[in-house]
């Protein structure tokens, strides 16, 4: 299928739409990004690429980078992450305490705030240098060295992030962080300021389109069942209180990002990225959820 | 595949496992059925049969009809749907009413009861004579025109149906009940009385795994886009606050009722409907959930 | 003291500010009513009277007659009443269901409507005639036989009461309601409807004032005991989630209604009743709020 | 009135009673104490004492010194303090964080933990050394300058008070705290940690129960009005989510403190102080809470 033909036909039917998404202003280095970037990435399980605009620019891929870690978790644990974090969506908005209140610190699923700090809490238990152990797997995933933290993001997230400081601390009071707060957050916020760019996401994820091989390395990262059940958990939580709109319109499980970036992933087939910085109301990109709604209808092509 | 020899298989298997699981009492006409009863049935899309134990029984399929009360409205009107119902899971029980206060009156999906009683609503707007038609258009799925409401069942729901009359009323001081609560509830209550088996379930669902169209008598019920929408729907809410565990576990669309009923659908492929009468602590199907997770594990289809 | 002269003060004051309260237009009945009349009326128990505006003229009581219904049920009946309703401020709207959902189906309070459908379904169990019974119970504490219900108030909250309809099948869904739903809110929405003046409120309550005995009469309705609590729910609870404001700014324990109405008890002393139809957003008169904080604040009198 | 025989007639039946409180154990240092530690002593506006048993020993005083924080800063400023915290009781348990987000970082009063946490970053604020004038105003109150507060117990405190710092974090994402954390916090849990005996909490009560002005140094410290505003404040919200039971009990205003403190105030007459370490389930001493009760009865003293 000729799939730069369809992304540049979706494009110029998106620009006639007015964006009504607001880049995310909550710190700095976030909210000098130009709210016209545009950019779409296709690789295919076969190793074909496709891709518009501003794909290889990178970007601030926040939230997306909680499936890294959640994968890097689920590869190194066995039994108990399923007693410290949940697979079931929130029905709230992604940095609720809320829920944390009545579940008594543990938290819906590894996609929220909250889950991804316990996951944090889990590889700073389980790995030695965690900091560098998670970017050499980031690294590894997509074969590309040069991906790297951005320390003015993750110490601008640190200087303000006092709602995850609030989530971090409800939880340890419920005794589910067993590390120190001071270190889990610096992993927390350093992993949410990974930069990449949209062909780099769609690499790094294509294991999982792939029964948990690395299509150009042959590694395996996880075990077909366990592939099929991180794409559930994509499915059911990847898009935080939006996760049924985007599981309604588009039908594949994805990951979105305050930084505007969307990645989702057709199971044997490819990994599609898109960013677009505006935000709708949820937090996720405004024109890359329109986008890849249109994707999966021109190319009547979704897992359902 | 011989699915037969596997559902032999796996019913051995869970027969050395205890049921945890306790049949729904709330009304008698549900307590007085042999917790022991179990049966399954999968229908290919090419008509292919395989099926297990007390697959030809009938059983109370409950909240199982509230897709084909969604289906039938979802046929029937356009645009106005999505303003009276949502399309996300709601994180929270079956019968809830904490969200609604918050939502205002809207739902989060049509699977739970507050929603399915909205569509119900619809149904009383838009059709004649609901309950006919209703029950016209579930022998049209199936072909078996002996499938009826359980008019004893119907009653016990009516007389001791509190939580579901606190739904209707709550709505209705929003405004998004438009018809008399009386007859919006006659329709409810005998929706989820209706009996079929697992054979009659898998075959009325058979349309959503085939784009849309009943595949024995070729009539178009939904279009192939809205066919994976309706698929996606029970992906995200088909089992309350349990969905994310379905998803993850076994990773099919699907739904289940309080009568031991699941149906899951594989799209392009095959129905399966399993039915084990004790249910876990939310309301599904104790052994059903166990028989389709080691199902789909087994096969290892599953959409993800 | 000379109450009149206050009274007139503060009502020449009160007139230059602005009303931003708005008449309960939920029911036709109460919408019609004439949003600049204003009445206050303060009965010593010494039997000195003290008025203003329009302190003869009836109107609806509504909730202020919670406080009868409540008190004839603590006086008909031993311990059973703390089983099934509670004494803590609910911290929420006057209708809220999410306390009832969390709490099983008892009310937080009496005065809020869960609470005092509850208490209309013991009366319900404990008299003959609970409607009758009611209305003997008010005349005999006023000692004016013409006060009555207005079928019309009560026909039409009936029409329109849906969520007072959800509260009531939401408890008796927890088996909080022992009486037919029916039976139970003809006399809830009746007991609502009840029209008196400023003086005949001040009268009925005066009894809370004087150790539990009607002054005029001699009759004892409470314990001295009793009567403290009872006052002590009003302060707590007479104001929904606005309670805690009023104790604060007033400091004397009272009810309001949504028709405009509110009465405080100043133990040993007096009641007073103010009427002002527009309500502030938590459903109580805004003027009404304001003349009282302004009365215990030139008098000096209040029971902190 | 004989006190002293009314104390130790109560004292003699509450024996009787199998004590069903558990003494807070979140902390080394309060879970040491002597579970049958029994004190109290009133004082009256006219500088009467009476006491009984462990009346003279010094306990770590904990949310009681809430009432003398707010109180320090109500008289330091004019009208800021309700924009950043409310007069409502909370009606959910003193640590709760569900009505912070629904209520955008503005807790309910100053006297749950939250609250009393604005309260100690207004105090940081307004005061050069907000720790030794804390300590300065309540040596004044009270005229005894040996009181101090524990380093130990602030210090353990510190430690695990990871609710209390998701609650300052929490309220800071909002814009409801304006200095340094650690500063705040470090106030804050000084604060809790002060150690007195019932006669110190009952004197330094004093003004309370006089107008504002302390009986014995003729010092004002509120005017009238803000002095039963507190009062009011204290029969609000002194008891967290046991508040309502202890108006209706009780009568008094009053606060209590997971020491297992209780202070109550009787306007006009006297402050009464009573200490006995095992707690209820709502955090409040369990025979204090009976003994306060049985006092009141049997005075038939009450504000009401």
């Amino acid at each position: 299928m000729d799939y730069n033909k369809i992304f540049e036909d979706i494009y110029t039917e998106l620009s006639k739409i007015d964006n009504k998404g607001v880049v995310a202003e909550y710190i700095p280095e976030l909210s000098k990004i130009d709210p016209n970037k545009f950019g779409v990435q296709l690789t295919t399980v076969e190793g074909d690429k496709f891709a518009f605009g501003d794909w290889d620019e990178r970007f601030s891929i926040q939230s997306i980078a909680k499936v890294f870690s959640y994968v890097l978790a689920y590869s190194l644990i066995k039994s108990d992450l399923w007693d410290r974090v949940g697979v079931e969506p929130s029905g709230t908005a992604f940095n609720s305490l809320v829920q944390l209140e009545s579940d008594k610190g543990i938290p819906r699923n590894p996609f929220i705030n909250a889950g991804a700090i316990v996951v944090c809490d889990i590889l700073v238990s389980e790995l030695e240098k965690p900091k560098e152990d998670i970017l050499t797997f980031i690294r590894e995933l997509s074969g590309i060295n040069s991906i790297n933290f951005n320390s003015r993001v993750a110490e601008s997230e640190r200087s303000t992030g006092f709602t995850n400081m609030a989530l971090v601390n409800f939880m340890k009071s419920f005794g589910n962080i067993h590390n120190d707060i001071e270190e889990v957050m610096d992993l927390y916020f350093n992993l949410c300021s990974i930069e990449m760019n949209c062909m780099e996401v769609s690499k790094s994820f294509l294991f999982l389109a792939n029964n948990g091989v690395v299509p150009y390395s042959g590694k395996s990262i996880l075990s077909p069942s366990r592939t099929k059940r991180a794409n559930a958990l994509m499915q059911s939580c990847g898009f935080y209180d939006e996760s049924g709109q985007f599981t309604f319109k588009v039908g594949l499980p994805g990951k979105s990002g305050v930084g505007g970036g969307i990645v989702a992933v057709h199971p044997q087939r490819y990994c599609i990225t898109v960013w677009s910085p505006p935000l709708n109301p949820k937090g996720n990109s405004y024109k890359g959820m329109l986008f890849l709604e249109e994707f999966t209808t021109r190319t009547e092509l979704s897992i359902f």
